[in-house]
């Protein structure tokens, strides 16, 4: 594979001279035509053999482009902060904004062949970090982001001979470490690793560029020019497209589907007419909350995270569940958030990159207040999503979610159910009431017209979201009594295997 | 993620007959469709719990559509003939053609099942599986094949009764095995490892639909809904699509792309000048030859299989080569195959059927006179596959090559190498000789004019394909009694290294 990559490529300085200028002016003017239209962001990664002109490349991007809205990353050993998070933790959180250009320094990819070569990583654990790998460009590949990975070669000797000079250099010696010493001594493993990595992640979404790393005048060109005409081509394909198509997959169309003749949903089997025993309820619900803050404070203490998650009809009880159960919890350790409309920024961004910069860190509590799940319900409802766009949302939520749980933390995912005519009973007394008014809006009326739309939506939902390692609890909530009794119990039941 | 198909759905008998005649028409109307435009397969997977009605589906398939077009397929153990090949090898086969249907009982899913559920595959093992079946429907899926999948379910109630109820039928026990009881009496497994399945292969290329098992009417009703629907999309999308766009990835385009500015490519770095020493070379070949012969031997015996690949310009000697090469092996054990232009019945099928066909069966070789490799030499360079199609072929081919290895065949695979004058000379040489002249047609005249396109194609295939486990081996092809030598040198050692 990469005996392509060591050929001795050259190019003069004269040469480079000439063609260095209309490169820069070309791909500055098409930085400019990305930010205006904002359409996309860029995700460049620099990979490859050390010594061989990552750093300096990206350099020259930056001189050559205006760094304004370029931001490179570097990444480290993940710290505190990140170890706490799923492994992707910090990938989403660094991710550009559309119009903007993110370089990509010992990146995703980085673990993935280090862990391989030194041997933290046995064969299935790799191919793991391939799929995750994947799956993440995938993600973002079909939101319309431009992926471009560039793979800079040097051979095992031009390795040694550029470590060498570097090392010679007064100005440059502090650029080589120790370990790109101890790579060179594992060039071998180091090469069988990336051919690896590179056959199993050149994909349609995001393609590698093998470029040979040797003559800096023939790798800057090298991958100027491949970001040229890659950022031509994505614009174009983008300004064509029609504007809500997005980069869908064309075997997808957004004409409506006739759907398997359910005459009933999952909701019908539920046993809406649950309620408490009468009785000693409010001293059985202040015994649970009080288990639950004395699991809380175990939790805290042990750095075992948990992500609650409410969905539901309009009027289902969302909020005062949420409320019931946060109070047992010290107010420092847990954090509600309701999700409306995205915000400008966050619109910006891929739809479930909102919902990862929330991720709780250890030994915190998240609370979605509605959730990711926005994309299978209103957005799907709404149009806001295409067909193609909602039907992926599964597969994205569903590897979404095993991340966070294969980091250990507690996912719990509540619907709260409540049946049509009990959904108008709350509705009119909140008109009636003199300090609910406000919690009902001309909106919900709206949104009670699509309430069998909505029920199908939900019951698709469950269906394909419903997980072993995240199953969807389906909470009987005409009774709120119940409803949040059966919530906080659930709660405490997680936490008690978990911490107790 | 079951949940939402225990619901106890029922249709009655007189809605049934109502619906059903509309349905029957509907289907039959789209079969034609598709027959007529012979476009895309229809692959149709009925999986699901035992007793769940998958058989009596499938027979009323076949009632409601004209049966001519339609084949289902069941799959056993592998048989020995199977055994040999990729663990694919069958289900290529067994590929319906463009504009025909084909029904899987116990398909692709059933060995990752019951692995799963009966523990013969651990985790990595049943991860490697699904992986397989992905790229799989990926493959055939971005070649237009439409892939609709059922999971036909029960509630573990609903099973047992459903069992026994067959059981007590005099007409029907037949149906009922031991290994369906033993199924039954492993339910939450199967279960389990069938949502894990559904989750993780549910993608847009194929996706799954969960059909409630337990009413037969509801149960063909929601079936054959489904088909109908999915068939009129797809047909509707396929139709409408330009003709040579096919249902590629929309992010690909059929420009040119300016490539990384190589002014060189691998193939400046050979030495053409290589000849034999003078002396005994004679000799030398007839030690190598007999060297094969006994290899060759033993691999029969051993039940070795190889798969030898020639490529390279024409007149490069791949004849010469080949010829020299199975001299040395008894003529039983293998085959040759030249590859020109598909055939009719070949360009029904994915390009790579017709090569999955002929991989050898156990301690056989098969000769690939041109092979796979067309799709991203002759057909980019002649625009007869889109740049999307061969520039994803770099991919399916490592993955197919993956199969073959990881089934324990030798896979070598030869670029034999002449330079642009050396092609001259020998174009020349036949047009004088008075019985090779019929080997130079006006094509090779002109597919000299595409030299250097052809070379950078060429440079481009060994960087994508050439990998550790499926190496490219270059063979500086100027002195025909070299390029000879280390043909036979290159087969003998791979052998020795296996069955020496």
């Amino acid at each position: 594979m990469f005996d392509t990559a060591e050929l001795g490529q050259k190019v003069s300085k004269a040469d480079f001279k000439e063609r260095e200028l209309e490169l820069r002016e070309a791909l500055l003017k098409l930085q400019y035509r990305c930010l205006e239209l904002s359409g996309f962001p860029v995700i460049i990664d620099l990979a490859g053999v050390d010594g061989a002109g990552k750093g300096t490349t990206v350099d020259l991007l930056n001189k050559w482009m205006d760094p304004r809205w370029i931001r490179a990353i570097g990444y480290q050993e993940p710290t505190a902060e990140e170890s706490a998070r799923p492994r992707y933790w910090r990938y989403w959180r660094d991710l550009p904004p559309k119009g903007r250009i993110g370089l990509y320094l010992s990146g995703r990819y980085s673990p993935a062949l280090l862990g391989r070569v030194y041997g933290q990583l046995d064969d299935a654990e790799f191919d793991d970090r391939l799929s995750e790998i994947i799956r993440f460009e995938n993600t973002l590949a079909d939101d319309g982001a431009l992926i471009l990975k560039f793979w800079m070669h040097l051979s095992r000797e031009s390795q040694k001979e550029r470590l060498e000079a570097l090392s010679a250099d007064p100005l440059l010696s502090y650029q080589v470490k120790e370990k790109d010493w101890r790579n060179h001594e594992n060039y071998d493993e180091f090469i069988a690793a990336a051919e690896k990595i590179i056959t199993r992640t050149n994909r349609s979404a995001a393609r590698w560029n093998i470029v040979e790393g040797v003559d800096a005048n023939y790798r800057h060109l090298a991958v100027g020019e491949v970001i040229r005409s890659e950022l031509e081509r994505h614009l174009a394909r983008f300004e064509s497209a029609p504007a809500d198509a997005g980069f869908a997959d064309p075997r997808e169309t957004n004409g409506s589907r006739d759907e398997t003749p359910h005459s009933l949903t999952i909701f019908d089997n539920l046993d809406m007419s649950k309620t408490l025993p009468k009785g000693k309820n409010g001293r059985k619900l202040k015994k649970l909350q009080a288990r639950l803050g004395e699991l809380g404070r175990k939790a805290r203490e042990q750095g075992q995270s948990t992500v609650l998650v409410f969905e539901g009809p309009d009027a289902a009880g969302k909020g005062g569940a949420i409320r019931r159960t946060v109070w047992s919890l010290d107010a420092r350790a847990y954090r509600i958030y309701q999700f409306a409309a995205p915000t400008d920024v966050e619109r910006q961004h891929h739809y479930l990159w909102r919902f990862w910069k929330k991720l709780p860190r250890a030994g915190n509590v998240s609370v979605f207040d509605r959730s990711w799940y926005g994309r299978v319900l209103v957005e799907r409802l709404e149009g806001f999503a295409t067909e193609a766009e909602w039907r992926r949302a599964y597969n994205e939520i569903n590897d979404f979610e095993s991340q966070i749980v294969g980091r250990g933390i507690i996912l719990l995912k509540f619907w709260l159910h409540i049946t049509k005519d009990e959904q108008l009973k709350r509705f009119n007394q909140r008109a009636e009431s003199t300090y609910k008014h406000w919690k009902l809006t001309d909106e919900d009326w709206r949104n009670r017209e699509l309430w069998e739309a909505y029920e199908q939506a939900a019951h698709d939902m469950v269906q394909f979201t419903s997980t072993g390692e995240a199953p969807w609890i389906l909470v009987e909530g005409n009774n709120k009594h119940y409803a949040r009794q059966k919530v906080i119990q659930s709660v405490c039941d997680a936490l008690e295997a978990r911490v107790g």
